[in-house]
């Protein structure tokens, strides 16, 4: 190397890692549970120790449980929730085959782009955003265009929707033979899912939002139909990376190399997935339900209103209509800046008249919704907003005693 | 939620993350540094904050600067070293180019896999499992197939060979009007690479191995000729996670939502990046190179054969022949049982002939050199091998010295 040395080069000075200590009560990541970043600075073993392929089963096992389902097909994806999102698509629609997304949110929209990406036609089901689906307009999609998959959003983080309901879709879905793909992305380990009573055959979610663990290793579930749909493609996925009969080799029986797993990801899932089984999955789905609604108290209490009927309200992302003379952006960076709070505007068709507060697993705390409606309250009442910020927090206390 | 909770269901018990001590010296991950798995316990931020984005250029920055590039499109991909290794093949090659990939190695052949499945064609440049690719070799490949597209692996784990002269090798390329794909996961940070200097158009790494850093954000970096073909592209990628004209919203000026990053990774890969750029690229280029050096003075000193030779020897992953009468997976286990210490064994066409001991980051330090002569001299010498392990362990002294 003697002919390069002549000339060292200068390196960047970067400081060290310090970054403010916020609060976070957007649509994710939330809060990180403090024993889930400690699990995140435990020495690596290899992907292939006999260690490791040990706390693979335990991880697989405990996805099953906060899933609600029996599925063997039950893994991590070495990736953020997208890629959880595109391994479910991209090796269930084959090409030339037909999806059916749902228009109303963001995340049906990325369906269809992931749907045509693995060389599907895709067909719409409409409602607005801020709605869920309607069972008869799903049927009557289903009957005009006869998909070979479904795919619905079941939170809806764009809108702070729940669909209500669902094996009136799965059963609709079914009659008609087509497979059905769960977005629960912001549901899983916060609000009530169960995959295998409702009979959703593949569900795809997010480690960042409802199980408090950073993103980077995302759950992933497949029924056995829809794993053998996978498995006899005539045509193999159109990604490598996310090709699931390939992971098959990796999280199946064989334990064969196929990448090196997120090792660090995995221990924070485990450890995140622990505190899901520690709590039980339906003490957690009440613990939302507690807390959001202390939540949605405050919202109410100080003069706002929600942006979805109780009917479909989503706990873990509460979509808060933005009062009138106010812009979203300067709350969001005032609590920001005077609250270390993070909280978000709206997105597509409801930009600029929504807030989406989260309130998602560690985060859902009695700390973490004081701090919010306070700030909230404070950031809107000094934008000249009509809200009452005491009568906000006095509702909190009410619904939290 | 009533109707469910007359039946509450029993959680799976498992233990506290409690993993065993292991000393990595396989292929990879390496061991990771200490104060990279202390950044992974810091509390997150948002992937929208403004100090996240402003981490992002840091990040950027220190990237370039290990990479050697000044290119702008330099990033870290959210997935393990294939994702970045996916990103790069599947949105350079476009569907009905052609791609010309080396047959030496294990890599060679998943570039293959990935160029496939982008749509492409694939032709092979050949050499033996073991040896580099002969620059005469490829400019014949390049004149007969007239490619879009030429990968190579500058440090092929597989066969602990590294590709001498690059140059040589985009030169002919370019002669040829194909842009140049390299593998650099197992050299980044390592072992000398000069992506400029040597006219590489994009390389890919992982975190896992020289950047002693876990899996799960992964480097990347195209020059602006190879972006401005992937921006021009007739057809989307087939990956939209992995998509680059949509990555570079986020990654680039706008810093618009595209995913959501993996914000713990990325603090992880800052946080390694730091400790290049505190060491020096070039010192630690020349630490790989002593350390390893030391390594594979004891290997020889014991009686052991690297199975490549000087000219093309990879520092960062040492070939070793597997000496006559002994069984390489039984080895590797007796050193995981005795020393906690991990080594792997051959794949593809030398499965059974080589150890592959990685010399990697943090690990690359005298204490596991002298682990890893000691742990392989006395588990080689118990099974009946023709070796001196006290020779071994007195030529890595004499080495260090």
């Amino acid at each position: 190397m003697d002919h390069h040395s002549a000339g060292e080069v200068t390196a960047p000075a970067v400081s060290e890692l310090d970054p403010p200590n916020r609060t976070l009560m957007g649509p994710g990541p939330s809060d990180v549970h403090p024993r889930v970043r400690r699990a995140m600075s435990t020495p690596l073993v290899g992907h292939l120790d006999p260690s490791f392929v040990e706390l693979m089963d335990e991880v697989q096992e405990l996805l099953r449980y906060t899933f609600r389902t029996e599925n063997e097909w039950t893994i991590p994806v070495s990736g953020t929730g997208s890629a959880a999102m595109e391994a479910a698509i991209g090796n269930l629609v084959e090409p030339g085959e037909t999806m059916l997304v749902p228009t109303n949110g963001y995340f049906g929209g990325r369906m269809a782009e992931m749907a045509r990406r693995a060389g599907g036609d895709v067909v719409e089901v409409d409602a607005p955003w801020g709605e869920p689906l309607d069972p008869a307009d799903v049927e009557s999609a289903l009957a005009a265009h006869d998909p070979d998959v479904f795919g619905f959003v079941h939170a809806e983080t764009s809108t702070g929707v729940l669909q209500p309901d669902v094996p009136a879709l799965t059963d609709a879905a079914h009659d008609h033979d087509a497979l059905v793909v769960a977005d629960t992305v912001t549901s899983l380990g916060g609000v009530e899912l169960r995959v295998d009573e409702w009979d959703i055959d593949v569900a795809y979610a997010g480690p960042q939002k409802c199980l408090s663990c950073p993103p980077g290793a995302s759950p992933l579930t497949l029924s056995d139909e829809a794993m053998e749909k996978v498995l006899s493609r005539e045509e193999a996925p159109r990604s490598w990376y996310l090709d699931l009969s390939l992971l098959e080799g990796y999280w199946g029986d064989e334990r064969a190399y196929h990448h090196t797993a997120p090792i660090t990801n995995v221990y924070a899932l485990r450890e995140a997935l622990r505190l899901v089984a520690e709590e039980g999955i339906e003490s957690r789905w009440r613990r939302h339900e507690r807390l959001a609604g202390a939540l949605k108290a405050g919202v109410v209490g100080m003069g706002l209103e929600m942006n979805a009927p109780d009917d479909y309200w989503l706990p873990s992302l509460n979509a808060v209509r933005v009062p009138d003379g106010v812009d979203d952006g300067e709350i969001c960076q005032t609590v920001l800046d005077d609250y270390d709070l993070e909280i978000a505007g709206g997105l597509g068709d409801l930009a600029g008249d929504i807030f989406r507060i989260g309130c998602m697993g560690h985060a859902a705390s009695p700390a973490n919704v004081v701090l919010t409606i306070t700030a909230l309250g404070d950031a809107l009442a000094t934008a000249g907003a009509d809200v009452d910020p005491d009568a906000g927090i006095g509702a909190v206390r009410e619904a939290l005693r």
